[in-house]
């Protein structure tokens, strides 16, 4: 038997989207376990045609004759090593002496499932496209209201109000708003330094919409920008917009990760994080993008491409787009200028 | 040593506030260790005035050569196994073969720093009164942009982006919006439903605040209510009340939950979750307040008391206040009217 706990896993699995359960997972049947707070949820995925389809057991007083009953004969349980804590794991193998089942073999598996979730459907695609839209729409909104004397985190935040009255449920993490300096750290934390009249400004930000994440990254100047931010600013877009047209199902992406990096010269340096990542239910999921990846890019996967130059103590560079992977090109979702 | 890797209690012992990185506790010296995104924050961290002094150690190419010299003559590391997932204790055991580090045991420190953590100091009070303060103007802000046809979702919304708007830096947890008989789940996830004239309305929601969460819940009626919800809401309301006035440090929290219990009577049995939890870092912390807890409230403890009756296919209602545990008395951190 599978024993799934992760919730991304369990909301692609069977779109559950509840707090607490966990699914059993058989050659021939599937169960789902959850508790009375989720009963109905449960009751109506059961009916639906959902990825795996499954049969809900209430986690209730016959939970133990249940799953004793379900695990007889089996003698394996795999499960998601990283997701399940030390704590859990212990936990779990207590409650199975206690319902009296020996000799089961706890195996982690790998992320078999986060494999699948790489490649999209239709349905997974619209929502990503629509979540990346609602993205680019906020993002021109608040391009609109900037104005010299506001914080990092007073844009943070309208970022986030835009997003929910856009029609996003949440984001997909939290902004990163950077002006100046700050720009030069790629993962800065919002302050409360001002925006002045010739800043340069870095914006990272996502939304989700239907458990979809969007993730966008645009830099611009509030004035003039220096022959150094230009030429800067102009490497980096370079680099994406060639790794960009080299991406499409088949290739590597370590290649287009050492792609962006030759065209970027002497600035690659500067350019200490990966390519990028592939985005789904989670902002992070396989594959990824970077060096040392093994990776292969396939028709359908939804990929960020996002390099960066940050010069520290003055300013940084990043420009990231999210799109399709198809068989002979990358279509991407992001529709915001550069 | 202590290997102290989850996220609230790093914030709590070092006010880091990054992604990723970890603390290493020894009988004299502590040392933090993250990578170079986080280097400025950890050089800063350093100088402060934090609950646990450390060395700031990068990781980067001297990781090894710096840890193994932490470790020398050390035998024992402890580590947090509510926080560790399985995957990671498998790596960190390569991590240390490959560096020769050699009959080290591992052993699971079940949460001596989120038992630490119930009481609270003068800062951290003031960050939780704040939290909630935000909380309570949001709710009534919310109130008084309510009308009939809107829907849970966008309700929630308005919460998160009306806490934006007055400074919460997030939300401590997806708020709930509940419409009529979807109240009677205690746990509802938000839905496309309409508020009509006549509705009974439960809102729980919470903020962050300096990293400190809030938490509240209310339940109101849009017109006039029935008298079978008018004499539930009373129950509750007796019930949190009577609650409040026995809450004061040295009581088994036990005994409360009880308490609330019986003043429900027959109602009781709808009442299908605990009365109330500790608050801080994390919205749901130590002390719990439940049938089973064996904890005893102690001064400067924050809880929660959020008794609540639901009846299955009609309505539920639940009144949640957070406040501090005094000496003779319970402090509520909660002004909106019930």
């Amino acid at each position: 038997m599978k024993l799934i706990t992760s919730k991304t896993n369990l909301r692609y699995l069977i779109n559950f989207t509840g707090s607490a359960g966990f699914l059993l997972m058989g050659q021939r049947k599937n169960y789902f376990f959850t508790d009375f707070r989720y009963r109905a949820l449960a009751q109506k995925l059961e009916k639906e045609n959902t990825r795996m389809p499954f049969t809900f057991l209430e986690l209730d007083e016959n939970f133990e004759k249940n799953f004793k009953k379900i695990m007889k004969g089996k003698s394996l349980l795999e499960f998601e090593d990283h997701d399940m804590s030390v704590a859990s794991l212990v936990s779990w193998k207590k409650r199975l002496k206690k319902m009296d089942i020996k000799g089961v073999k706890w195996k982690a598996i790998k992320n078999p499932i986060s494999q699948l979730r790489q490649i999209k459907d239709e349905e997974e695609i619209k929502a990503l496209k629509k979540s990346q839209k609602i993205n680019d729409t906020v993002l021109k909104e608040v391009r609109s209201h900037l104005k010299p004397g506001m914080t990092e985190l007073e844009v943070a935040w309208m970022i986030k109000s835009l997003g929910y009255k856009n029609g996003a449920e949440d984001i997909s993490f939290e902004p990163i708003v950077a002006f100046d300096e700050s720009s030069a750290s790629p993962h800065h934390q919002n302050t409360r330094k001002k925006l002045k009249k010739n800043s340069i400004v870095l914006i990272d930000m996502g939304m989700k919409y239907s458990g979809y994440c969007s993730d966008m990254t645009r830099t611009f100047f509030m004035g003039k920008a220096t022959n150094e931010q230009t030429n800067i600013y102009q490497k980096v877009l370079d680099a994406q917009l060639a790794a960009m047209s080299a991406c499409k199902s088949g290739i590597k992406t370590s290649k287009l990760d050492k792609l962006a990096r030759e065209i970027m010269g002497e600035h690659a340096t500067f350019f200490g994080h990966s390519l990028g990542h592939g985005i789904g239910l989670d902002v992070h999921e396989y594959p990824s993008l970077s060096t040392r990846s093994k990776a292969t890019l396939k028709e359908n996967m939804m990929v960020t491409i996002e390099p960066g130059i940050y010069l520290p103590g003055k300013f940084g560079v990043r420009i990231e787009d999210m799109g399709r992977v198809t068989k002979n090109a990358y279509e991407s979702f992001t529709a915001s200028p550069k």
